[in-house]
């Protein structure tokens, strides 16, 4: 998508000067600092990009400054987080724009460039990183620095995170200890994709996740089916039993008692704002290379995506997984599972839950929890949402859906949680920027409507 | 367990020489035999080994030529078998005595002497293969030969298959294309384990085997459970729910309408059999390594372990089966499953039911049946049971329980079907035995109450 001046609504904006006009004037700067960005491979999961990370970090601390923003390194006990900031002389409110600089691994045989080579065509700009995180990240920088030499009055904040796609383990230690110095009005975090391409959306909703590996063992070596079979437990069957006791296959249902007491429904306006998103049934399977879904209904498909826990089996382990069949009876079976959870449930609550049902159906039953994540709502009404809505207007021509996310963001969570304030999600990638995937992009398209979107977003948030 | 004189019916032997007396004498000769037959490393299962397999074919048929027998090699698309006969003067019957001269793997540091070389202690003799089965072939070799010094009028062929181990694949091939040259009466075999020290067994029955794997594919690459999670199908939630259908874990029932149909209920006579076998139930979970059985109630165990059908899950494969968790769908899952049978049950027909119930309840999961093995059962009464327990209790002193077995012995099957003869078990192994496991061994006593016992169903078997 790319300009769309139609539908700027005469004489809305706070802004001195035409935003065209300066938004097209950066667009070749704009182009080099994401060239140089995304040339530095901070692949936070490989260990042998250690000094990439800290290079990373420095370059993007270098660039905040060159920017006019006072800037610095937090170091974590993992990879560092830079932190920015433009002060406003009369600033009453300030405002955290949270992005991450490191990007997933990408396998160059799979790229039509190499992946860590900036390569331009057409308005689109490939690379690892381009669209997750760096681009939209960079979008923001640019926006600030606008509204800030027209003088707005709002401290604007930058906390970019590098540990992002590995779980963000350090991430809510370094924003407890830094605490008073993130003191923080709310947050706006610019990581997430629209369901479609000219469709904006703002997503208010994550949910969040218990990890967990049930175990059990029956014996203690591999034993003859032939010679035991019968007399002999299966430490896999009585797994599957237990799966069964806990969860339904066919409906998704959990059967956990208690489990959905804490679900939030969607309201009727919820569902409205879904609706509106551009989502597609067909898009859906397609980017998720899925034969067939649970529901083709949008309705129902969104409200599961979005609203509804989940209760996922992602593999089991122990006995025999090589071709064919081998007759053992294994001593240990282990299942590796997951519930991603929504508002309001409290994943220690659910693990409560999760423990004394196990505990009655099937004591020998080890339960080993791996990965807590709370589910988040933030504001999808009030002044946040109206101005993240003008805001989205003004840069994309479009409303925005309110929608929610499936998905479960560690960073969001901290930050509602430590810093308590509002997390506003305005994501600026697209379905077709492969996102993790070969050939990541972003565009000027979204660059342009999204320097556009922060900065008026910046601007009605100084005068809430 | 040792010579036991008392036990010896008074005048019962037809032999015209004193048992005892040429068992004694043949014992330095029967462990310099076995000494030789042991340190040859037949591995069926190890490519190295291939030479190993053919000197240990060609040495076996030097030995039956020593002894006085005619002996071949034959060939078969994978190891060879080696035939040998003492073809007797106005015999009418044949006797067809089956073995294995291969062996397992071992992996000599857990041995506390190298496996393939002989080591003799108090009248036990260490050796990969010396209880499976290189000893007990001997055996049968030792009391042949004895009868036929004697002029018993009997015919006895041995079939010593090389290829036991790997799950004689060329088996019933070989057993078909020498089906007329292999005519015989009835077979022995000397592969099986005694419940217990002192307590022979004559095995008359074996459960058969339907292996199999499931498969179901729902998409086409690992997706992400936040952002598809609810809406896109999971292939092993979907198989667990077909495995529930299918079977209860606890009741060890499997759910297939028809499944039980042919399912034939041991007698009266034969739980009595069983129940005198001398199984003990701590012994059998020491022996298997296991904390707890589905019963430990000895008559419902051996019911369950001998005269019922199984339904097994070996391993699952697809997903994600690392440390910890992963929180993907996976595209596939596939799980690793089997079935034993029993008298009467046709692992086709329980192919065909099991295809039918699949197609009903869940269409979409490829069935991939991996080994067909049909259950047998042999004579538990009438002239070859009878002899095997006179013979029994002149070699042992006691009269042997006749009981089942729970593997499958597909060249029994094969022998069965394609020669049409009986065929009984007569196993010499203990559990002490280390069969498979390292410290292998046999012992004189199983050996030389073997031979009495041996020589003397011959005696009686010529009779019928």
């Amino acid at each position: 998508m790319d300009e769309t001046k139609g539908a700027v609504p005469a004489g809305a904006s706070a802004m001195p000067a035409k935003p065209d006009a300066w938004v097209t004037g950066v667009r070749p700067e704009f182009e080099d600092c994401l060239r140089q960005l995304v040339e530095i491979p901070t692949v936070s999961s490989d260990p042998a990009r250690k000094s990439e990370m800290r290079r990373g970090a420095e370059f993007a601390a270098d660039m905040l400054r060159h920017f006019g923003a006072e800037a610095r390194i937090v170091n974590t006990e993992g990879h560092p987080a830079v932190v920015g900031e433009f002060r406003a002389e009369g600033a009453l409110r300030t405002i955290t724009v949270y992005n991450h600089l490191d990007v997933q691994p990408a396998t160059p045989s799979e790229w039509t460039h190499p992946p860590f080579t900036y390569y331009a065509e057409d308005g689109r700009y490939y690379a690892r990183g381009a669209t997750d995180d760096k681009g939209p990240a960079l979008v923001a920088l640019f926006a600030a620095r606008r509204v800030r030499s027209c003088g707005l009055p709002l401290n604007i904040r930058f906390l970019w995170e590098m540990e992002e796609e590995i779980g963000s383990p350090n991430f809510e230690p370094l924003v407890r200890h830094h605490k008073d110095e993130l003191h923080t009005d709310s947050v706006l975090v610019s990581d997430t994709i629209w369901a479609a391409k000219g469709r904006p959306c703002v997503d208010y909703g994550l949910r969040g996740l218990l990890g967990f590996v049930l175990r059990l063992k029956t014996g203690t070596k591999d034993i003859h089916s032939g010679l035991a079979g019968g007399g002999a437990r299966n430490p896999f069957a009585e797994l599957v039993d237990l799966i069964n006791q806990m969860y339904d296959s066919r409906t998704g249902k959990v059967r956990i008692p208690g489990f959905y007491d804490e679900v939030q429904k969607p309201t009727k306006a919820e569902m409205e704002n879904f609706l509106a998103s551009g989502f597609a049934v067909p898009k859906f399977k397609a980017a998720h290379g899925l034969k067939s879904l649970r529901s083709n209904d949008p309705a129902t498909l969104m409200k599961s995506l979005w609203t509804q826990p989940t209760f996922e089996i992602h593999g089991f382990a122990g006995g025999y997984s090589g071709p064919a069949i081998k007759t053992i009876i294994p001593p240990m079976a282990e299942v590796k599972l997951s519930m991603r959870l929504v508002p309001n449930q409290d994943p220690k609550r659910i693990l409560t839950l999760l423990r004394k049902f196990i505990h009655e159906v099937a004591p020998e039953v080890e339960v080993e929890p791996h990965g807590f994540l709370e589910p988040y709502l933030g504001p999808s009404t009030g002044p946040y949402a109206e101005a993240a809505t003008e805001a989205i207007k003004y840069g994309f021509g479009r409303k925005p859906a309110f929608i929610r996310e499936g998905g479960s963001i560690g960073a969001v969570v901290s930050m509602a949680r430590v810093l308590k304030a509002p997390v506003l999600l305005m994501g600026l990638s697209l379905p077709e920027h492969s996102y993790h995937g070969p050939d990541e992009h972003f565009d000027w398209g979204q660059a342009s409507g999204g320097m556009k979107a922060f900065g008026r977003y910046f601007e009605r948030v100084a005068e809430i």
